[in-house]
């Protein structure tokens, strides 16, 4: 397995492969690698005949206030991980490489960035935006695998896979959960273990909202009344968002449909951001 | 020669001029050729096995009260001058093919694209480089040849490529002038005989600096204090720039050096907004 941080050096790889007639897999993460990141390597390596892991800790995605410094890190434990999938290289450049001195471009997705936890992290989706479209540049994939956990960032790269008219299929890929139900997630790292159990609130409102739809319940407003009582019954939960929405445009809807998400943020503790979603009706499309 | 206008039709043209070897060299243009667009063509022959011409009057790129309706369009004269040149395949889509219902994807140069013509025309780069970008991800060009008349929008064309990672090799051609010096323009097409001679305070006034450059002046107070009443000694010339700048950075600079550039744009007759630039010192770069 390469591990390559010069994008030029990466991009001469990736050719290389073209020439030898090999279609290649992105997978794009900011590391600290759980089973969700592993489910992405294995599904790209179904795809393409090479896996791409690119391992970025993008700064230009975190806000001022946000988690950027404190995030998880541990490349040794991710490249002893990886080397058990099947991953030809690993693209893990510096913010140095990647943001030059005199560095300006910016790609935006301008509606669908607004949304959800646009509101919350105005800068947020820009910068995956303009460091996906730079990864594609550098890796040229055939394929790009992403999460559905993140299903607001999954939207947007597609929109902007078609908008720019970048020549790569997106796959997204499921949700990894915890035996208890919890969203895998790096930023699971800063739980304790008060603050695990309250983590709990969201993947059982999920779960909750699902039971009441599957029994027959379509109105909006009954489920987020429940789920908010759901979800702020456990200690230190709050609410960012808890957002039923089109799975494709991410408009709020006010009646549950085969294509209703619900999405949600919620802070516990006032320390830990975490997210989760699903679609509301089994058997649609979660 | 090949007339494209889907993009997935074009993108699999170019595709299929990869898998045999053949470099690929784009030409993006607005239309309405004259002997600046021969050479940019011309120029990309002498660099690429094929050459494709872009055509296509981007409207994302003019303001709400700019000239996109009135811009000048004549494809079969254009089809004829092309025919004649080096050029494998033009790349005319519809602005309903680029653009189709849900766009909502922007590629900004943030500082560059403030200054000069970014003044007056304050979506104009962000919609010459997401028409680019789209271009270069539906062409995937190996090279793009692009006028240096446009001297703004090349510095942003070459900013956005390092900063995007993207793998094409941009080009810049120098300014074809008519034998009076008018710098060639599809916009010439606007002026009637009397503006046709206002029009001349540009090329004019660029000599004049370079004359007294050349002469050892090297205060840009004083060049410009010079070229302002040159160009307004022009019945209907009305300067909307007139800037000594950097010729990398684009920022202003008070004392001419190898790398100054002039850069103009001139209102005339209230109805024609005309530009043109050039190294200052003659023998350095210009």
């Amino acid at each position: 397995m390469d591990i390559i941080k010069d994008p030029q050096e990466m991009h001469t790889w990736s050719r290389e492969q073209a020439r030898q007639g090999k279609t290649v897999c992105l997978v794009p993460t900011m590391g600290f690698f759980h089973e969700g990141h592993l489910s992405l390597m294995r599904r790209g390596a179904t795809l393409c005949d090479r896996v791409v892991v690119s391992l970025f800790v993008n700064p230009t995605q975190f806000g001022p206030n946000e988690d950027l410094s404190r995030y998880p890190r541990d490349f040794e434990r991710d490249m002893a991980l990886v080397r058990q999938e099947k991953v030809a290289a690993v693209f893990a450049p510096t913010p140095e490489l990647m943001y030059p001195p005199g560095y300006q471009t910016e790609v935006r997705v301008k509606v669908l960035s607004t949304y959800l936890c646009g509101k919350s992290r105005p800068v947020h989706f820009a910068g995956v935006a303009t460091v996906v479209t730079k990864l594609f540049n550098v890796v040229r994939p055939d394929v790009a695998v992403f999460g559905e956990k993140d299903f607001q960032q999954l939207a947007i790269i597609r929109r902007m896979v078609t908008d720019l008219n970048i020549p790569v299929r997106i796959v997204g890929q499921p949700i990894v959960r915890e035996p208890d139900g919890l969203a895998m997630s790096s930023r699971n790292a800063y739980l304790d273990p008060a603050n695990r159990a309250a983590a709990l609130s969201l993947s059982t409102g999920l779960a909750k909202v699902r039971e009441a739809a599957a029994k027959g319940e379509r109105s909006v407003a009954m489920l987020a009344d429940m789920l908010e009582r759901h979800i702020h019954s456990f200690a230190g939960a709050r609410i960012d968002y808890a957002s039923f929405i089109d799975g494709d445009t991410l408009e709020s809807v006010a009646t549950v449909d085969t294509n209703t998400v619900l999405a949600l943020a919620v802070h516990i503790d006032g320390k830990v951001r975490l997210i989760d979603n699903g679609y509301v009706l089994l058997g649609s499309r979660g």
